[in-house]
């Protein structure tokens, strides 16, 4: 089963699918073997991890890299994070190809206008792109799949923007019948009532996903109680390497030795296991007895 | 003053030139905003954050790629740790070149044999390249600069092969004559002893440089006795990443809301301060500004 | 000198600066051994290569990179076509800091909206950007840079949209005052009439340049005579590299063997020249020397 | 049928399977528009369009970039040239899950020691590795498959050497019994007869390849009257652009205008069909059709 097929699946048989944030692939494998559903190489954890604003400077080639070298060493769903598609139809076309054929499972797209920023960025411009305009990305993208199951997230910035939740529902309509596989609703509220709201009252046949970084309060069962079937857990991943990167060179700086420093650090054994040079090792190994085996002297 | 001649000078005028290790342009920029006087782009980090042993996987244009985009986010030196040198002296010659344009300080190479595996490995293979196939690539180095001023450290393993000291300093006296500009003298020991012997037995003219990963209780004042000049802090920061992400994600998964998590998190305005979110707004409105001055309205 | 100042050194000292297309580094160094001026990194010729459209679908990590390995083989200033600037002023201050920084001697930015599609493409998407608009991206691009040499060279795409001379004028006026360092008119006409009407009219300080791929029988002295500073051969080395491999390609798959084919093939050793490889057999002849000063045998 | 399992079927059906080569997505583009079989990306030719030695100067990073953008233009298969192997097995085995998913059919790999050089280079160092040493890497490859039809196609270099047939037979064989799926026998030779012995002695059950450079006068019936069951034309598609270009700009920038050059150029439009330009304006309309019966007026 590949990992489109996987992760669909994922929203049949799941109350509530759980998606961990990564921003390299060592982020990602903690992400999987912490026993996430799937994967989410998120736009802003990635921007920073590049000391670039999230506000379409990267560009598609170096997300598609970060998002490829995390299906590379997983093997849960990758769903990456396209902003608004990185441009028009022609080039969501493109990328749909592009991440399709990398292993990645899912891409979402949201409806602000090329260049984006960050929706939670305090007096970030948040302009939508006309419906119709999205809808059309929509359209490229599902006609651009190879396989079906491939699956196209349609993020509406709808009450990002301050439109409202019935200009929202009105959009991830007409997106799902477009041909989205699923809406993301998002919101910098620090309640999460408008969401709620929305959820209420949406009637498609697709599944909802929301990323409760300004409503953290917001607890697994309310979530479930008003259908959400996806939670992207975005950008706690960073954040809590960052404080703890800041936190350790502060002290590092200033000590008279690494001995002294109490920020807890993992051995470096830890870490030779997760990039697999003892599985390396092991194949070495291998290597060398099957080479035995052939007759030459080792 | 170029990043090579602020290198140099820190040699010249510190007692302990100190260097944070970094694995992409966000830790880079912690290191330098707890200033340290460079960043190190560690191989072994690198690897890690790839999720791929650190064992000449990775290509010096992955390496190169990370270590350009510390240099796009920092004013800091950066130093790049090269391992072998991607193969013979042709390609360190090659990799002079296109690391010295894009910025970089420094190369670090490494006398053993192309694949690498890390020095600290238990059972890791830590064959050395004869003594004159290493010169040949200081020479190649040496050859390829175009500003005096960029270093290359030179990486000598004698003690993680186990050659002895005696070897490890021949090595070192024949790296200065090649043209190396400095030593990085690197040991596997729990204890500094024989680096300390190492050091009270040169008698070159160029700094020593020590990563005391396996022997934390070293002091700087011990270092700066034994007249090493450079520390280099290569994976702590890793490590602390790590546990956090590994705690955060583990607490995460079971957590029924984000704000049960006691993992410390930085806020998202922290993080988009770093990526100079802020800075972009702030040239937006310049622009602003300029564009009525020049009689467009807004 | 830098390739930028060399760049203006050549619109102050040459009648009229001749520039070549390439698309890769091989292009750049037969462009650069012919002894044209400087060399034309140009989006349609990149893109071909690529077989991809001519539309913003290759991103500005790919353009970069193509005109990185020309800085890196040649010794002749690069000019990178940067199509719309690929996004906002935020992306053009981006993309500036980016190109200087890698050695580009110019970039050339349109006022066509993002994403484009190529000027010359029959039915092809030709909207303008609104005047202010690419005002503010010049003013990001002037504002990036690090050396006042580099150039942006504006192009207006007012012909091209069927907008009209007028237009034209008023536009490159206005790109002139918000700093740009030249001006490229183009036009899709097959005679170059509304371009000479265009530079008659132009009485604006900064060079005029041309592309003249509809109207090939235009005189270098008309150009001259016309005020133009600068011509680029945009795409007539990849014309002339395509007929020849196609006719290539077609003789060889029904050829009973490579003598049979006609169509001329330059010699391994003129390629293994370009390539540097008899350049690399000297460095190691000279490393291999001074190694035995050095007292190693050999 | 995935492109590798294409590849083994051309084997099995066809006298004589014949290999364009190319160093980009366009020259893949015209080798499949031609009708070869398959797809040869070359190392010599790769280099050459980077302006860099054919010496293991790029790196695994910038060959698979390239051949994966030949995988994304073509349908036919795509048979990439791996050098070494970029190191010892644990690169290998690397680079098979690299190469196999991006969707390339097969990987040669030669038995040089690495960093290699060109084998027809005159002077060029053309060591053997160890036959053991050789045999690891395939075993490691062969581990590394996830697709048993993915081929490693294992080249020795033995007669470059100037080891003799028997050598190379022996080796040959050792490479079959590892699990090598075809052995490209390489001869710098101006005629064909130390191939034919190796060939005529050949009793192994794996396929033939040969790349008939240095005799270009070998025909096709005795290709196959010596078992051999592929030919790959590597070179002649970029010797034939290389002068084609050469001639142009010699030309260009002696005229005085473009109408005065005699080197024939294709059309524009010839290039906008072949990179897809057609196609996309195409998709553009069917999504202006679809939105008009979504009800979107246009």
């Amino acid at each position: 089963m590949n990992s489109s097929s996987e992760l669909r699946k994922n929203f049949e048989t799941k109350n509530l699918v759980k998606v961990g944030g990564a921003f390299d692939a060592l982020s990602a494998k903690l992400v999987e073997i912490n026993q996430f559903d799937a994967i989410w190489a998120g736009s802003f954890a990635i921007s920073a991890t590049h000391a670039l604003p999230d506000a379409s400077i990267l560009t598609m080639t170096e997300f598609l890299h970060t998002s490829s070298s995390m299906v590379d060493a997983c093997s849960i769903p990758v769903i990456a994070d396209c902003d608004t598609g990185f441009g028009g139809p022609s080039n969501v076309s493109h990328l749909v190809k592009k991440y399709e054929s990398s292993g990645i499972a899912a891409i979402c797209i949201e409806d602000k206008i090329f260049p984006k920023q960050n929706s939670l960025l305090e007096n970030g411009t948040q302009d939508l792109l006309p419906e119709k305009d999205f809808v059309a990305k929509i359209i490229a993208g599902k006609n651009a799949k190879q396989n079906d199951d491939f699956m196209i997230i349609a993020r509406t910035e709808a009450l990002i923007a301050g439109t409202g939740v019935k200009e929202a529902l009105k959009r991830a309509q007409a997106y799902e019948i477009a041909g989205a596989d699923a809406i993301l609703i998002h919101s910098k509220k620090n309640s999460p009532d408008e969401i709620f709201e929305f959820c209420d009252l949406w009637n498609g046949a697709i599944p909802l996903v929301v990323v409760p970084t300004t409503y953290p309060e917001v607890s697994n069962q309310e979530l479930i109680e008003h259908k959400i079937k996806m939670v992207i857990y975005a950008n706690q991943t960073l954040r809590a390497a960052y404080i703890a990167m800041s936190n350790l060179l502060s002290q590092l700086n200033k000590a008279n030795s690494i001995k002294e420093i109490n920020q807890p650090m993992t051995s470096m054994n830890e870490i030779f296991d997760i990039q697999k040079m003892f599985h390396m090792k092991n194949q070495e190994k291998n290597i060398e007895e099957k080479l035995k085996k052939l007759g030459y002297s080792t």
